[in-house]
């Protein structure tokens, strides 16, 4: 064989090195225990299915990106997100499941984009949600909160807000000053305002067909500031419906059990501009900064739906989630140096036998220490020390366990610690307790 | 909204409800932590990749099972194992990893197969390779053995046995009875002994050109009996040329590290009629049976080969690996009703506010268990004592907590064993060590 094809991946795709690979599954596993530990039970669909199911609610931009193709006599094509397949999920095993159905899924998802720099074609997302049989307790909103603030915590990135708002608020308030006709332009303009500044906002809102008075009110709304009890107060104050108010008492509600289960105030913040762009949503909206990142957007958001799958079913199943693109949030790390914090493989060990003659010793103390629940590897080639060393080093291992004759002799073992370079006689008997 | 899209998958993808989702997630748990305590490290592939890359090796059969399209102007396809992307990974990134490379990837496969009963289109894979740069010591393979024998008893699906054999023995012994031209056929036939019997065997190898005195030979090799060092002995005395003398030697040295390594003889076998379906196996073969459930074929499987990336790169990449089918696996313990064994969701708590005035307090029970690490859901539906407790026993959870008035009274909760029915009423502050 001569003519070699070239190993590479597609643009947009990403896999990492091991060392790299390690912590981005270390987060992971963070972000999955908390939402085990919150009672949330993991599924897993297929990647692909029929379009003709998975795109039954899709349309216009959503249906461009999607990995489409026929297959013998089927029109597939694969997941563009975790929600849609959960509406089909519930719809399908409605009468096998426990309400309220607390899920999680976290799975790679496809969106076939034109190839651009730094926007990913295939990317985990990490989605627990809470659906509810008919109706669901505006309470499920609130721990919600906490887990986003739980997540934050176990991920230890630093100081974060979990910034949240209310749809009927924002639509009861569009409603009352007679913009009712534009909530949904006036909302993507107001969700933007982050990105493009108020300046912009007010050009594109007069465009929209806002009069200066409406524009006035609009600013002056999503200007209402100090502590989350001060922001209610003030929009207690406002006259603007019933939608309006139901929308006041379900975010006072919603910050107030937060707080009952154990959410610091520093951590949460009401924030009236927050409307999330998605048109599905209808309650509480979340959104989390990373203070101090605040450019890399919202890491984790979400929000409250009143039915999840009525392009399957009839049955009314209302809902609330939220969802981490652990993909990118990577790359944002990485990008940034903020990986320090993640655990590395420090608890793992590496037998190095100095020459062949020690295999068998080698594997007697290989055996103690798998035994003893540590990770452990052996390295059989026959190498110089000092390349078994730089082996054990670039794995990073924490720890060599070297074994010569002296140390059969002697029934020891010498263990060296890769990060100090301090290293101690021990005896095998005494291995594991070393370890632990 | 009254035209619905019925909910459905595709046939050959499956999907699970939560608490098989459970045992499936946990025998997966199990796979990578032993996996993991070898000193594998994950790596994450990705599932699309260009055809002209992935195919590179492909041919015949294999290709005609691809999930294969064009997506602007990319011709991809979706992977068929974790085999291929290892060898692309190991070629493109070789700079950068240290040798010998251990991974493990636990991904999903797609295989477009025609739709047929019992198989799979979409399923997962665990996969551990060793891959050597040059060289990969022999004593590697017997770490593969007694791995497998550790999954098999993380698992605990009852007795087991890791069949081993070499390809070499097959090689040079067909080849020392003059039928070299003919080895890949005859390795295919006898590879069916099991399923097919020896009678088929004898008919097959027959057609295939091979006469009495060759077929006896063939089957007295490969019923050669006794225990694993009788079956060395009986092999040392066959003349066969030199590939076969290594074969010998190394199965008895795969054979004798992996005793060292703390292998118990009854769970290792020799059993020469293994030869694994793939042509690219060069030495070690291991096949792992289920004493008592035989007929589920070989639930661990894998081999060493000579050179994993030859159509990638001129870097000469020996390595030695094994897979299990776990998608395959779990749907025989189900079918077969072995999954009693598998860890339930038992450790897990359910708070029931018994009304909804009980909201603050249960906060703060709910808090408490979570902040000790306990997976802990609440029910805040407003629904009949009776289905608050239907709720927490459907879910799967080993406890339910009442949280009623006299509770708070007396900053206590009533906690229900669900499987005994037994309940007593506990002080808060010892909730956390009650269920430690």
């Amino acid at each position: 064989m001569s003519e070699k094809t070239t190993p590479r991946i597609l643009q947009g795709f990403s896999e990492l090195l091991p060392q790299d690979q390690f912590m981005f599954d270390s987060l992971m596993e963070k972000i999955k225990n908390t939402y085990k530990k919150y009672g949330f039970y993991s599924i897993d669909t297929p990647t692909l299915e029929l379009s003709e199911v998975l795109l039954a609610k899709a349309g216009g931009e959503t249906e461009k990106q999607i990995y489409r193709f026929n297959h013998y006599d089927n029109d597939l094509s694969m997941r563009f997100d975790l929600t849609v397949p959960l509406a089909r999920y519930v719809a399908q095993h409605n009468q096998d499941l426990v309400f309220p159905f607390k899920r999680y899924q976290i799975s790679k998802v496809y969106r076939g984009e034109r190839p651009q720099k730094g926007r990913f074609r295939e990317f985990y997302q990490c989605d627990a949600d809470v659906i509810g049989a008919d109706t669901l307790d505006i309470n499920y909103d609130a721990e919600m909160v906490c887990l986003i603030s739980d997540v934050m915590k176990e991920l230890d990135l630093g100081d974060y807000c979990v910034r949240i708002n209310n749809r009927k608020i924002l639509s009861g308030f569009f409603d009352s000053i007679g913009l009712k006709d534009k909530i949904t332009d006036v909302l993507r303009i107001i969700d933007k305002l982050d990105k493009m500044g108020k300046e912009k906002v007010v050009e594109e809102l007069s465009e929209k067909g806002a009069d200066k008075d409406q524009i006035e009110k609009i600013l002056g709304f999503i200007s209402i500031s100090g502590t989350n009890h001060d922001k209610i107060a003030s929009l207690r104050k406002i006259e603007a419906g019933e939608l309006f108010s139901t929308g006041v008492d379900e975010l006072e509600t919603v910050i107030n059990m937060a707080k009952m289960l154990g959410m610091s105030e520093k951590n949460v913040s009401i924030d009236l501009s927050i409307a999330r762009g998605l048109d599905y949503y209808t309650g509480t909206v979340y959104e989390t900064t990373l203070i101090g990142h605040e450019n890399f957007g919202s890491v984790c958001s979400g929000g409250r739906y009143d039915n999840l799958a009525s392009y399957y079913t009839d049955k009314i199943l209302p809902g609330v989630g939220i969802s981490i693109g652990l993909t990118r949030l990577f790359s944002l790390l990485k990008e940034n140096d903020m990986l320090n914090g993640i655990e590395k493989n420090e608890t793992s060990v590496v037998v190095l036998p100095m020459d062949t003659g020690r295999f068998e010793y080698a594997a007697k103390v290989v055996k103690v220490i798998r035994e003893n629940g540590i990770k452990c590897d052996i390295f059989w080639s026959d190498k110089s020390g000092k390349a078994k060393f730089k082996y054990a080093s670039r794995t990073g291992a924490g720890f060599a366990v070297a074994v010569g004759e002296t140390e059969e002799t002697n029934n020891t073992v010498t263990i060296k610690n890769l990060e100090t370079g301090d290293q101690k006689e021990v005896e095998l008997e005494k291995v594991s307790e070393f370890f632990r």
